[in-house]
């Protein structure tokens, strides 16, 4: 028999094992996960074989081990897990969402990376957490970044991107540190100026404008540019505090980087400057039409007039 | 026979006149633009009754008046418009959105406003253009603003909101600098935003990560938050520049106030308080859930751990 080891039985954890049961990769699945809530929802919704307490004796029986635990505790885990191993044909990776911060730490404590540890990032989740909300479809189409470094073995790196090809997502190997600073501006930065923004909101729109009814003034005022831009402030704080962290220099060049910008465009603002700055609104636009939606400039563009 | 004329009969002047003829408020509807094509169009498609080139023989056969062109050529159409007016019965009405430069610009031209004129602001649009994309059903349920001033006669307000509320929109009144500063935190300054991280994307991202092919990094990397956020940088440039440079004070008044957020907010990354990063994290997404989607948590927090 084939086992798989889910360290952490959450959605990523639990999503993961439902799919690798699905694709045949592995034969039996055992979980650890110190909620022991979660383990119990796993093992009764028949997401796990069995649920261990004792993480040496899972780590024993087990071919592969994904440690699927929030990133700020992603290092640690991954350290418990290589304590406790001795067989060199297991192959551990992990789920976290930024890399460069798990693999320092991981190289620090063991002195070293080892050759079977795979760094790894779906990008995928949901709303709703713990093993209850998984699904063997979460990692459909979804996008997994593989950032193996120079001690890396290439045959973990297969096995991993397998495990993965075979639960239908695409797998892409590139550096940890490219990575990192791509999700900071791709995803960490637009998550820390939606919370920015709504602790503008708080302090500028809390009241209801004069001679407007009272209840819900601010929906009414919002156009659908609005509620896109507002809607990741609505993701979980501690998660996020946890990504950030874990990526804050990346995050700080990026934030300075714009900061940057806005400060340019306000002198503009406040200078009458306004050739200038439809001249970089006309940059933005094609760049957004031409590297973001290519060849889908429709679509791109719907959102164009409205809420003006 | 009751007539409307429109002034402008690009995608907001044609959706209005359609949605107008059959809501039954018109007999008749006459339109002027000074595009040959779009007035001949909107003549081809029946959007409008006829197509005039001399203003002020529109003007005198109008009950109504509506101008639909540009922010940036409102206060100048609407002079012309009374220049060439005689009779109080009429009403005119505009569909500029920002308020306080549009009624400030005319009350200088014409040394007073005019009691027939209502300020008007209908929150809709399209990513398309001209009388060809107009729809009867464009203002449905929209929001539209009317911010009279203490000139304005109560009459004519109570003409101009009934014609909106007669095709499907939600009229409500209220004080114009209210109105504009509530436009510039709920929408221009999303849209700035949205222009300034493309900018920055254009800066930061122009390249493919090492070791991952070449072709369309971004959209790899992009989970659907970015694609929200991003969203809006498709707007066109030409309209958003006339908007921003309108409502220019507010504008900078929060592109200023947020910065002064991200300011902060960089020195708690940098210093390592990431304890009251996550508390001001909290902070955003309560509001975001109370204010913005009350009862609608399960939807507002959909983004939540996507893409992350």
């Amino acid at each position: 028999v084939t086992t798989l080891l889910v360290v952490g039985t959450g959605l990523i954890g639990s999503s993961f094992a439902l799919a690798a049961r699905r694709s045949g990769c592995f034969d039996r699945i055992l979980g650890v996960d110190s909620a022991a809530d979660a383990l119990a929802t796993a093992q009764s919704l028949d997401i796990i074989d069995a649920g261990l307490t004792d993480l040496a004796s899972a780590v024993a029986q087990a071919d592969a081990v994904f440690v699927a635990v929030p990133p700020g505790v992603t290092a640690t885990v991954l350290a418990e897990v290589f304590a406790c191993m001795s067989a060199h044909s297991q192959v551990v990776f992990d789920g976290a969402s930024v890399k460069c911060a798990v693999i320092d730490d991981l190289r620090e404590r063991l002195a070293g990376l080892p050759k079977n540890y795979v760094p790894a990032h779906p990008m995928a989740g949901s709303e709703r957490h713990g093993p209850a909300a998984a699904s063997a479809e979460l990692f459909a189409g979804c996008q997994v970044f593989l950032t193996p470094e120079p001690e890396t073995a290439a045959e973990a790196v297969r096995r991993v991107a397998g495990y993965w090809r075979k639960i239908g997502a695409y797998v892409h190997e590139g550096d940890a540190r490219r990575h990192d600073e791509m999700v900071a501006v791709t995803s960490h930065l637009p998550h820390l100026l939606a919370y920015a923004y709504m602790n503008l909101i708080a302090e500028r729109v809390g009241g209801a404008p004069r001679g407007i009814p009272a209840e819900a003034p601010l929906d009414r005022y919002a156009g659908s540019g609005f509620r896109d831009f507002a809607r990741i402030a609505g993701s979980e704080a501690e998660l996020w505090r946890q990504i950030i962290e874990a990526n804050r220099d990346q995050v700080s060049v990026q934030l300075g980087a714009l900061d940057a910008v806005l400060v340019r465009w306000r002198v503009l603002l406040d200078q009458g400057r306004f050739d200038e700055l439809q001249a970089a609104f006309e940059d933005a636009r094609r760049v957004y039409l031409g590297i973001v939606a290519p060849g889908r400039s429709g679509a791109a563009a719907r959102g164009g007039g409205t809420g003006a």
